[in-house]
């Protein structure tokens, strides 16, 4: 069972507070000390259009290392591509952990523009090339496909379109794409149709699943892709990184939600739930508030 | 598909604030106008025990009338069964809603004495009288087993012990036995196995589920219990109840998260979503503050 955390980039990215880096660095060591496998430290994006993560080349550069953890950092274009290669060759000690690029595209042509200012081909077409560039130089790219359960500007999304662009971004040389609920519309019943068709097609090693727990349905999903073969989950910690729109409500999953239904059902994951929890009050202080996260707040721990 | 309305009761049962007869009354309306058939509106037990809930008397006679709404109240005795009573005779209209009893108990010895005062085999013979006394006055009787996939002092609850409880609570007369994960901690695996159990002696519709959302898998274990063919589920409006050693943190299952979810799914409860978001802004009125409903901060609803 592997778990993707991503509040240090998907979570802070969508909090008002700006981080100092040096603090974002200690979450992100905290939580690979928890024994996450995966932690997508930050996204290599303009910084005009995410202030938030305008330190990327410095939280690049300042990744901690840990035996046995893997980061991630988004890559929109090829210029993502080449911060992230600086960042990794101003990194003074040798065999620091793997930084690997993760590309992304939406389901939904309209919240692609929105997010992307580009149409759904042009951004594609920009993927193929990273993709194919950071192959070259023997990286894994990890794919995200946004808003696969619904957008937020045209509602459905056709499951077809779903299953032809990630068959793409596998063609093109990802290793997996993560399928995402991003404003956590989803129900089992469709999840279970997503994955009846995606699976028919693919083996289940090529797809995770980054459920949104805006509407309280994130764990009955991962439930659904868990019963059909589904391995690999993403999460925030704490649930870090809330709705914009509704104060206090909640984006993404909490991690330890997560990791607690997990290890009840007898799932190995690798990671200490007592060290997550830490984690997760570390991540309340650095966003000075409260997260969402159920677990974190009914088994309050100790920085 | 039956959602059970708890808010009223098991929710402001454990909220700090006592909110005013009247107001609580504007709560039940505004449930029973949102379509919720079950509405558990108050418990007759003594008002030392309870103080949130003193008032039981006038709420039970002044229930409004709503076409196809039943009410329910705790009773732990036969003191309690005769106040509910004396409250439906205070009555003053003829033909108003139905108001049914509750009997409860825990599945651990430790929580029952916690919770009663008394061993659960003490309440089993209480409740026993009261629901012999109810049914020959042709009420119906629920019955709420509590603890049920684990207690907060002994840890581990036996399948046995919840089998065992569950036939006699049915045998002596009850219509159906609501199991509750008190403490939620419960996991969709550790759902299956209860309820297998459960179901190879039993009907599916001797069952309901009273899930609890306090480490965010209580929509998990409801589909846990959808598959299985459950089709009664007990929630609480807004999340109204939180748990009293972790301020914010969540308690009861909000029935506008699983009314989405069931809703989503296809299945239909006769529960008006929009309206229902209503209710749960009322409940924050009430109690003074935002209640940790997933949907019902999502989907903010005026009053």
């Amino acid at each position: 069972m592997t778990v993707y955390e991503v509040g240090p980039r998907d979570g802070l990215q969508n909090e008002p507070a700006v981080v100092p880096t040096a603090r974002k660095l200690e979450l992100v060591a905290k939580l690979a000390a928890a024994g996450l496998p995966f932690v997508e430290a930050t996204s290599f994006v303009s910084p005009r259009w995410i202030p938030q993560l305008a330190d990327a080349d410095g939280v690049g550069a300042g990744l901690p290392d840990f035996p046995g953890v893997t980061y991630l950092a988004l890559v929109p274009n090829a210029r993502g591509l080449e911060r992230l290669r600086a960042a990794l060759a101003s990194r003074t000690a040798p065999g620091l952990p793997e930084l690997r690029p993760a590309v992304f595209v939406s389901a939904s042509q309209s919240h692609n523009r929105k997010n992307q200012n580009r149409s759904i081909e042009e951004a594609m077409a920009d993927i193929a090339g990273v993709v194919g560039e950071a192959r070259t130089g023997r990286m894994r790219v990890r794919a995200y496909l946004s808003t696969v359960w619904g957008c937020p500007y045209e509602g459905a999304v056709e499951v077809d379109g779903v299953v032809r662009l990630t068959e793409q971004l596998l063609a093109c040389g990802c290793y997996q794409v993560s399928l995402g609920d991003t404003i956590g519309v989803g129900t089992p019943a469709q999840t279970r149709r997503i994955l009846e068709r995606l699976l028919a097609r693919l083996p289940a090693e090529a797809l995770a699943l980054h459920m949104h727990d805006t509407r309280g349905t994130a764990l009955a999903n991962v439930l659904a892709g868990l019963d059909m073969g589904i391995r690999c989950f993403d999460a925030s910690v704490g649930g870090l990184g809330g709705c914009p729109y509704a104060p206090g409500a909640s984006g993404n999953l909490a991690t330890e939600d997560l990791v607690y239904m997990l290890h009840g059902m007898g799932f190995e994951t690798g990671i200490d739930y007592r060290r997550l929890l830490e984690a997760g009050a570390l991540a309340e202080q650095l966003v000075g508030r409260p997260l969402p996260g159920r677990a974190l707040r009914a088994e309050r721990a100790p920085v």
